[in-house]
């Protein structure tokens, strides 16, 4: 499918009189392939409760199943998957307005279609891993059980250094040796029979593991693709598991998704990435209280108020906030949560004037009884009118699986569909895959990493209307929906 | 000011295979005076907090005014005004995303320009008003002293039958007499007498008085322009003070808006807008709970969860709560409060089903004590994957007049600004204005009015999206800013 | 068992000087008979959602049974229950505080003692009921369908005027006929069968049904025992089920309980209570809200701050969340509700001078989809020193059944106590039973029904002492722990 | 003034068959000197925020200072204060409920007696200091300005180790050098002075400054009185500038009390204070979170619910939390923070069998924003009946001075206090003063320090029904208001 785009951007100049803006249009060309792939989908830490869930639901929807709450007969389902569960806004039929399924308006995987498999530190298989996880209700985990049970993860990479020592006694499904070289061939041979197994087209390896502590990011060590081969021969300390995996993945013609805070995507890598032709994309699965976060602010900056002070406690007891409580990985945390609103400050120079920014506090505490139902506690002050305050005080039930669950799926199925597309310039008609940081999945992602010198986006809306407008663009149906207006003119409103 | 703008919009048809889509262009030309009009405000409801606030923060940014706060000093501003504070995306200028003031696009009024004066049902000076209103620092209440002194409302229509009794006692400054025609004529005249006065090029009369009841709507009553004149000719019982004033302005071509939740607007009254070619808007500010709401459920809907519980509490006060606590006055806030949602449920089919809507209570309770700091506090409850549910608890302190007067500033500005464009579809080359019910104020308004036959759009994000592409069309500098293209692409990125 | 106590009490008389105060000393003895009666309890209401829980929950209890939840397996037991789970500071033993479990001071009754039966207006058995009610987990369900389902309410009184419309579908088990002297009859009949069927020595009927509007009291009417017998001699329209329900209880030397809002308890009631030597205690359980309401307003004034805005929102979504939309039976929760403070305040004149209360506000929404699962959300606003103010708010997510189903087992338990005991005035030695007023219950209730004369007390830590102080002067053991002079004393602490 | 109290106490030993429980009573005799004495508070930390205000209030309140807020006109008050403002419940006079004033039982000194003076690191007066602090409203700064900028705090003591870096900037009014010996002579001459000036009879030094860090608590360092002062003469490095403050005020026969959370009161000062006769008391003032907490746990434990979870979050910005930003600070506050529940989880068995306790977690951030207005935002969740579980989620907005203030005056009042009181057995007759570890002060304090080999108790209202019962007990008319036996039994009522 061949559709062209008209895009009208602004071009900027600065004269002695201010900025001068000079609107163009630049025509693209889109070529879609419309058959979606055969897709595997490697999960790093299938055993955790993000893991176990995805693949659980899964098999719950495709089986169709049921299951008793004290509520009533609940039923599986995709909500909070944006490709499932969201529609698309395509305009106004003079009776109503007409939104139809994001899934519809192109060719896309669903979840049922996925493949997936992974690795775990830990050897429960995924009926236990399903159990010690407490997200779902007991019936749904029997109905399960004789799907769940016979998986069991393959051996993962355990680099005590890098990850919180209270995860030393889960660690008992590792691939021993030191040899960082051959586990990462470990893990190479490993995609390579997954892929080899199931016939596929496009593998997807996503890390849904511990987040890791950073790792130094220095000249001779991982910032071209040849250090980080090099640092990988020689064992380097500061080479961590999510670097072999990712590492692995690009030499296996698989994309890399990094669903933890941790920069596991340093220069190396994306370089590795754009010399093999494949996809990485990340940081941090956005979820839950960052993800509101996203939403709220931009709704108060353009609303004209100003966020003075932003301070956000979450507390879990599941194994990622038992992990998080150690330093070194809560900073990592502490990273990817605290730049979300630093595009939004930056947009507003009357309310914000250069060098101010609102005081931004974040606390994860691990608590075990809550167990996966994390609890964010946010307070937001606004500077209103005329020295007026405005305070929001929210809590949040997240249940932090089912919230992240959803946006595996979607990484995944966006990255396929990535896979796909090819554009042009209509001037040249050469036709090139998007960069192979894949900016696309941003509204998904905590801590969007974009290709080098392009901007970060947050604002939740900002990038849901990106994505949309993108899918309606290679539909050939992308329509001035925001604009609406049809509807304050008296022109005729028929179709 | 002349601009072209070329509108993708889809046309939809429905076949045997389902919806066919089919994207169309359609040409529009703008035209804008450039020149803002010397304006005149007046309110209805001088003497309540909103209309003493209003006229108390123009003399305060005027005169620069600074007062202590026990924080320190404080400055006269106008945040919370989306025209005065927010900034538009214009683009990437290759270095940096380009956001601009609102006010900077197209030459609009600033507040400092309106000129004000209005009525009140009491005989308060601005300056008794404004310490009755409790909303200024004493500091600042002695600054502005000078100037708010002199301000005396005019005499106002009180027909106890339309707002709750505990009114009565304010009642003291009432045009006498039951002869609703000559109520009509005392209005006329001074709105001709203001006019006259300040010499000015344009009126708009804004209500921001005391909620009324609703009042029947029904042929021979008020449904068209002849029988709402022979009604007020008639006395008739249904004829409340709010349908006086926007007949007394239409009539003497100013413009109407109604900032109360009350059913003002009936069809008759349109009609006779449309006749004398003058806007009328409405309905109820959008300004604290009810603002963040139609932000949040949007957010939520989008992101593939189901709100399935919405239940909103408000406590207030100051004199528009001790007039919410009877029945008939809280029942015209209940229903604007409560359609807010409406289009986004109907918006996606696969969360809500024809025919499910999520439960939705609204409560607004008089609270003496808290006076005009507005709490609101919200629950909201999703469905989310696999049933599991995300609970929203928020605690919101809405400072109620300083939220609510920036809208003021905003509904007067951008009407003022309405009346200046023209706009033709390229085909036939013929300039109209905007429908006489003026839907981009939609933004300010908790329950926009809408022109017959268009759907309503509550979401903030969007219909802050609509609003900047409008004023970005009218300057000719309308980008694609939300796609974004450029940066998932490879092209250069030179400007 | 026989103890005696000696009570400090203080006189008062008022002087020119002021008030004088005469500390005094009263001794009582005590005569408690050790061993537990045989009770029955009989619920009106047995098919609601307290009712099939605190019959289901005895089951579970005394079989011992398990379920499983996500968060792991789940004991039964009685938290919740002050005479189950509660314990009672006795002293200090030199090494370490002591605290006995209250149910080990003196013998009472365990819920698992109790023999349970009822009525109800609808004809579900107790599995049915259990599944409409939504409180317990569907494993635990199926675990106690075998001992429930062969349940069956036994017919009620339905008179339409006293309970919500929205009732009428559910009212299908209910007596015949609209003469409520057989009505009368009939209850009496089954209080009869049920004491003879299981050989009973203590019967006790306990309102957990739907609540009533408030019934007119005047004289003629139901101001004495022989108004009220006449009253439902003549069918009298105010005469109300619960009404019935307690005559028919007193008449049959049964203790009645009110559980709910309404007045049931009107003098013409009480006298009858007297006359027959049987305990009638109320109103409203206190669970939720206005329990903690009642300890949390002590502590603040108790603090010296000022208390100023109490706002109360409630929202839940079953069955007496339906009946409570309606304006008459709302009315009925919000008296009983709106005085929980108004002791606290009045003991404080420093803080309220006369006259003074705060602004104390009660709303009770219907929103089905929150179930039993019931939200109260308060915002407290105190004046604190100086003018500051403190603001607490609190969403309390309060599962309906599960806080209300404890109290009725201490209720019942707490009265059959009491019909054990019987005091003197060591002066006289003439053995006395307690007030046919059982005020003891005060702590368990919202709106305790006192004898006429005497104060209510609503602060939940004061009732407590109260009651714990009673416990241990019945078992001897009183001890001034509460003043703990051994601990900031140097005398010898030895034992 | 000499008053008898019998006091009944249980005895228990432990026999075959359990616990055996003798009742016994103690005769004591209380002798009060009734005439208060002329008494100086020393704060140091006067320039701090709880300093500043503590000085000002007093101000305020003896002039009867009024001042205008956007709410109308402020009077001063000590609302907070509990000597000031709190009644006690002496019994029921027949009519109605008896409470008398707090401070109309036995003669207590008044705020507005005390005369303050005390030293800071910073000089600023305390005009400058009250403007930093951001407590009062600016009128009264103005109006209080002649009384507070004449007063300029004397230099206090400055070791860097002992609080935060960021500190340092603030410390410019510091007594020269680092012989602590010097050091320790220099705060016992200002004592001394501050005596002879005013004539007193009476000393309190109240630490009100920075929270340090633990110190070491080593034999040899710190055990006994000689051991401190020679570490002093040495000039130990874990001698603390609180450790100088408390042993100059024992030195100079002042008392001494901690409102910091450090460990001041190690066991040397503990010794020292004995073998001078006087007072100390601490840790760290119970106004806000903690407060509310102590009261909280207590009604949940005692209402049979089970606290599992307790999650505490607190932001402040003043210079307090500034402090508290560093580590080492921090811990010693969470330490104070942490332990206020143990009593009470420890008292209930059913609930929590050995060796359980809840989930408990203490944060706290420096937000500037905020200022002083400290912000508290606390989950409990409780597990229920029958598994269920009840989440209280508070936000609680803590006037950080406001409440801390009024605490400084009570612990100053109640000490002057204990120091006018004997107490004997009355079967020897030999009077003593209360232990030099002043544990009637817990109420007002986090962490109490106890007489050695004591328990803690921090429930608030048993604290507060402690303190009440002893200050009935000493007027002569102690009560057994908590019982109130004449409510429900039949005896005749009257006076």
């Amino acid at each position: 499918m061949e559709t062209r785009f008209c895009y009208r951007k602004n071009h900027f100049s600065r004269t002695a009189d201010g900025l001068k803006v000079t609107p163009k249009e630049h025509e693209y060309i889109f070529k879609t392939q419309l058959k979606p792939k055969k897709t595997g989908l490697m999960l790093v830490g299938i055993g955790g409760n993000n893991g176990s869930t995805s693949v659980g639901a899964i098999f719950a929807n495709k089986k169709h199943m049921t299951w008793r709450t004290k509520e009533g007969i609940q039923t599986a389902n995709y909500f909070g998957s944006v490709t499932q569960s969201s529609t698309i806004h395509l305009g106004w039929d003079g009776q109503q307005q007409i939104h139809v399924p994001f899934n519809e308006i192109i060719p896309i995987l669903s979840p049922n279609d996925l493949i997936i498999d992974g690795w775990d530190i830990n050897n429960a298989n995924l009926y236990q891993a399903m159990i010690r996880a407490k997200v779902f209700e007991p019936e749904l985990q029997e109905k399960l059980r004789p799907y769940m049970e016979p998986i069991v993860p393959m051996p993962s990479i355990y680099y005590p250094d890098f990850i919180a020592a209270n995860q030393g006694d889960r660690a008992n499904n590792t691939i021993p040796g030191t040899d960082k070289k051959e586990h990462l061939e470990h893990i190479r041979r490993d995609i390579r029979n997954f892929k080899a197994k199931h016939d596929l087209e496009c593998v997807i390896v996503l890390w849904t593991a511990n987040t890791e502590r950073y790792t130094d990011v220095v000249d001779g060590l991982n910032m071209t693709a040849e250090q980080i081969l090099a640092s990988v021969d020689a064992s380097a300390d500061e080479i961590s598991p999510s670097n072999i995996f990712a590492i692995a993945a690009i030499l296996e013609g698989a994309h890399y998704i990094n669903g933890s805070p941790q920069n596991t995507l340093v220069p190396g890598i994306i370089d590795l990435a754009h010399k093999h032709n494949v996809f990485v994309g990340g940081d941090d699965f956005k979820s839950g209280q960052t993800k509101i976060k996203s939403a709220l602010v931009d709704f108060m900056v353009n609303s004209g108020l100003k966020p003075e002070s932003i301070v956000s406690y979450n507390h879990l007891g599941n194994n990622d906030g038992k992990n998080l409580s150690e330093a070194r990985q809560f900073r990592s945390k502490e990273i990817s949560k605290s730049s979300v609103v630093d595009d939004m400050v930056e947009a507003n120079k009357i309310l914000y004037p250069t060098g101010q920014k609102p005081d931004h506090c974040i606390v994860i505490k691990y608590v075990p009884f809550v167990g996966d139902s994390k609890r964010a506690m946010d307070e937001y002050i606004c500077s209103i009118f005329m020295g007026g305050r405005q305070t929001f005080v929210i809590h949040n039930t997240c249940e932090d699986s089912l919230l992240a669950t959803p946006l595996i799926y979607d990484l995944a199925i966006l990255t396929e569909l990535a896979t796909r597309i090819r554009y042009a310039d209509a001037n040249d008609g050469e036709f090139r895959p998007f960069h192979e940081v894949l900016s696309i999945l941003s509204l998904l992602l905590k801590a969007p990493v974009v290709p080098p010198g392009t901007p970060v986006s947050n604002a939740f809306m900002r990038q849901f209307a990106s994505l949309t407008k993108l899918i309606t663009t290679l539909a050939g149906i992308a329509a001035d929906t925001d604009m609406q207006i049809e509807f304050f003119t008296k022109l005729p409103k028929a179709n």
